[in-house]
């Protein structure tokens, strides 16, 4: 089972101190590399614009910690990277316990949780703890040091293109700027390697796929800022892919009118393979779909998940972490994918190559015999080319006949043999 | 509470004998006047060819009652003048009670009304009573008087144009036929004589509008035959005010396919201010706009009430009177046009000005701290932003978002000052 | 009643052994031609291509029968002609018990009924016979004895066209292939000789009627190989009827969208006088819709029938019989599919020629009193002018006031004569 390889991923990426910037994005991503050598690492300056944004200056982190009045390390750094505020600016003081409280962080309806905080466009640092140690630290002065440093840097991301029949694409998009956090969102990254490697050994590709890693909304908005009129011209669909770890639900967010053919493909995959998944509105969104489907963007891009971000209580929390994630909920979040792509990848629109039904008795594909019902797949076939006008294509004919599209995947091939169902024009 | 106006209004005008033509009329029209002395009273001769119809003859009315065989006097128009059916021909007569029998009309469910009854186009008289007094009439000999006339004379309208920055206008028709009725119809005239005043005293209208006080049916015909081109090419929106005193529910007629400016604002607006209005069907039409949304005729309107003409147990009697509407009621009715005018002169085509999100954050619209759950306010301020792609107009933004249009207005003016968003060509 | 002639020719036609070819057809033809003489009877040679098929061999039989080892007739051809796979090829031989099972056909879970069971395309025999009389079978040598022949000639179907003002056409389509079955099949061809026989006396058709008896599959694809242009050009509407004689429910099938005129009227007129029809889907389709509705056919047929072949248990065995149809059952489907012709006949779009509500008093046609509510005959004529606006035929205004569309022929008729409708361009 490939969610077994695809946790081990999970594992190995945990330790690191990732942020939209910084050495912790490298070291990601050379980990990546390692799985999928195609992939090109690339360095975006600090400062350069990316429509109404610029990319931030470069933030590194060495070490963290907070000493108690007795000179105690009580929150360290080295044991949880949640533990400081993303993007803290650098500090070495002794203060009072007041003083300090303005810049911790706890929840105090998750008392065992140690929250995800960053501030990454205002200079601020703080430190993040659970609300049951926050609650236990008594007056006196404190010593709080971060060693860290915002500097004219650059942005990361990895990209992969594989090339296929067409130039037009499939759009893969995860990213890899939070720190030690599994389900949102490690299970992103890890899952989308395993399709990158999956798709790269196939022997026929009809669509080109472009394959990112980048950090949150800064990233998805840099490599658009760069890439956006071919990928406005060749993206047929794209997935958001995030939260596809944990072992609960499935999930679904839209795009902006939900009427791509990303749309369709995942909603006809999770109606069939997961019917009980959870259908989220667009106002829900949350992640890069809110830059790729923006106004005059307008990619088909959606997010088929696990459990949504947001949606479950570990999220941005310390909790979510290597036991949220399994090797079983991986494979159900890269299984949904493959097949996604699969029903793609094989989606055309068909016609019959006849006038009234084909005589399949003479092929061999009809009982020669009639004597009530007609066994099922015969249906199915007379279906299948009912709907095969010209107009449909496969996806568009598996709803109208009731079938997941990947039954009809051989049934296909076979009237194709037999010259009777071609690809329309 | 401007509802303490309308109602003091509708008092005043109460006691006036009013038909589709005649001194009544005229006298409330003056009388509107007075409040809004911008407004032009027109005549249009007996005779006037409007469509299918000619204006009819003038009717006035001077006094009327019937003689019991003791010679008292036991109907009397001067205490009701829903006593008399509408144009009653003159008539001085003394006859049997079983000839009498054929004039008089009443209700046998409600025995304590007097029934509004009209004779416009066929001569006739007659007299209305409650049902209690006309079983109370023993046999004998009855004096009938009636003491009007129906001659060349005119139909008399009243028209107020208030010009707003562009040509198109919002319409609004009331009527002013019915004597001593108040829910149908004295709230019509009253709370379109507030809104008159309200959007007069505007600094600024988006639009012109058209405000007018006519004779049902026979006026609308008229004024359409007078006016069709202009207000065809002009009309954007137009509301038929009629029945929106009482305090019982709220209630909407959409336009012939329901599908204009007119419906989808007043669907709006009742969606959020009164989600249990009752949604009736164009096929449960009976006031003007029977004649608005004529084929040809095909002008966006619709009526947005309180309890619609014809679904309560008072219509067409005596028992709708002073009682039955109240400030309370006439306030309702007010509001919920007001609101209605006000999200259609907001309403307009919005397009963002950036690609990708706009940085929210460097115009502090946005939280620079990211812990778990972002406020409601910015989510409905990237949630517009989504929508504003050039194709939406704000109502139907408001509606894919959820939100009513008018908690918008500020995120739109502060987005506008911003630059972040402009009015689509 | 209709219903019981056409009972009686139910009757008259049971006993003939009717397949796809040969004698039996022709002698169904001719008894149909003396109640329809103006039907033309028409061969098409073996071999003939249509489409992707051939026309077969023409199949004759003349006995058939199994001798069991006493030498006692035990199953016999002349007793039913169910008893025979249709197109057995000819036998006379001896065999053991065990090799005459292979060719035996019953059903276990109907051990009284013979099945119908045929082997056209494939060359076989065999015999079917009731499961309680094949477990009665002792071992031994039995004698099977078929008098068939499978020769070069011809097959034969019967068509009739009747004139209308216009070319285009309403088409009729039923099959003339099973031996003795009652409801599916011939309750089809003699309801639609006595639809042709109405519509032959009709003095005014507004449509010509393609009205044609074909054995199924094979037939109709002969017909459109021969007629597909013509259909193609002039067809508005067509049924396939089938399974209209037995007194049970009322079902529809729709063409392949489901959106042509005949989908649309059968489903008027089943919603108004039969509304608890079963509807269902294009694909429990099972009869000549499945050529006629076929891609690049793409006829607007559909199928209006009593129980739907497939649907019911009696369905392609014995006990599809005589006592299964009743003249009751026959005159609600001629009845419904009447009606179906009847709106066709009717539809067309229509144009108010007057703005505004045209006048209804002065005509006449008006209550001249108004008190309280209008009477409903009144409502409906307001409520058919409202929606005749030249974007509407009849079917869609009756639909959109709620009324069967034959509850408003006569109001057209009365504002056609008062030239206040006409019918639009």
């Amino acid at each position: 089972m490939t969610g077994h390889s695809i946790y081990e991923m999970v594992k190995r990426l945990f330790p690191i101190c990732r942020s939209i910037t910084g050495n912790g994005v490298r070291q990601t991503l050379r980990i990546i590399k390692q799985y999928i050598p195609e992939m090109e690492i690339v360095e975006v300056p600090t400062g350069t614009r990316a429509f109404d944004w610029l990319v931030p200056r470069e933030w590194n982190i060495r070490d963290a910690y907070i000493l108690d009045p007795e000179g105690r390390k009580i929150v360290d750094f080295k044991q949880s990277n949640l533990h400081v505020v993303g993007y803290s600016i650098p500090v070495n003081r002794t203060i009072p316990l007041s003083e300090l409280q303005e810049h911790l962080y706890s929840l105090p309806g998750q008392p065992e949780a140690i929250p995800y905080v960053t501030s990454y466009y205002r200079e601020w640092w703080g430190f993040c703890l659970t609300e049951k140690q926050r609650l236990s630290l008594k007056p006196g002065n404190y010593h709080v040091y971060i060693d860290s440093s915002l500097t004219e840097g650059s942005l990361t991301y990895g990209e992969l293109i594989l090339p296929g029949k067409t130039e037009k694409e499939v759009f893969l998009s995860t990213y890899i700027c939070h720190p030690s956090l599994a389900n949102n969102e490690l299970s992103g990254p890890c899952v989308t390697t395993f399709l990158a490697r999956w798709l790269s050994s196939l022997a026929h590709r009809k669509y080109t796929y472009r394959i990112i890693f980048i950090p949150e909304t800064i990233g998805s908005l840099v490599y658009l800022s760069r890439h956006l009129p071919v990928m406005q011209k060749n993206i047929v669909a794209g997935f958001n892919v995030t939260c596809v770890g944990d072992n609960r639900s499935y999930s679904f967010l839209p795009s902006r009118y939900g009427n791509t053919l990303a749309d369709r493909v995942s909603l006809h995959v999770l109606k069939h393979m997961h019917p009980d998944f959870i259908h989220y509105s667009f106002l829900d969104r949350g992640s890069d779909e809110r830059q790729y489907c923006s106004p005059g963007v307008d990619l088909p891009v959606v997010s088929v998940m696990r459990s949504k971000y947001g949606a479950y209580p570990e999220y941005h929390t310390s909790l979510d972490n290597l036991e949220l994630v399994s090797p079983e909920g991986l494979q159900g979040g890269y299984e949904v994918l493959q097949k996604c792509i699969e029903c793609i990848e094989r989606n055309e629109k068909l016609i019959v190559t006849v006038l009234g039904e084909p005589q399949l008795g003479k092929r061999g594909l009809y009982p020669t015999l009639s004597i009530k019902n007609r066994p099922s797949q015969v249906k199915d076939m007379l279906n299948l080319l009912a709907y095969c006008d010209g107009a449909n294509d496969l996806l568009a004919i598996a709803e109208l006949i009731g079938k997941p599209a990947w039954e009809l995947f051989a049934l296909v091939e076979l009237l194709k043999e037999h010259n009777l169902l071609r690809e329309a024009d």
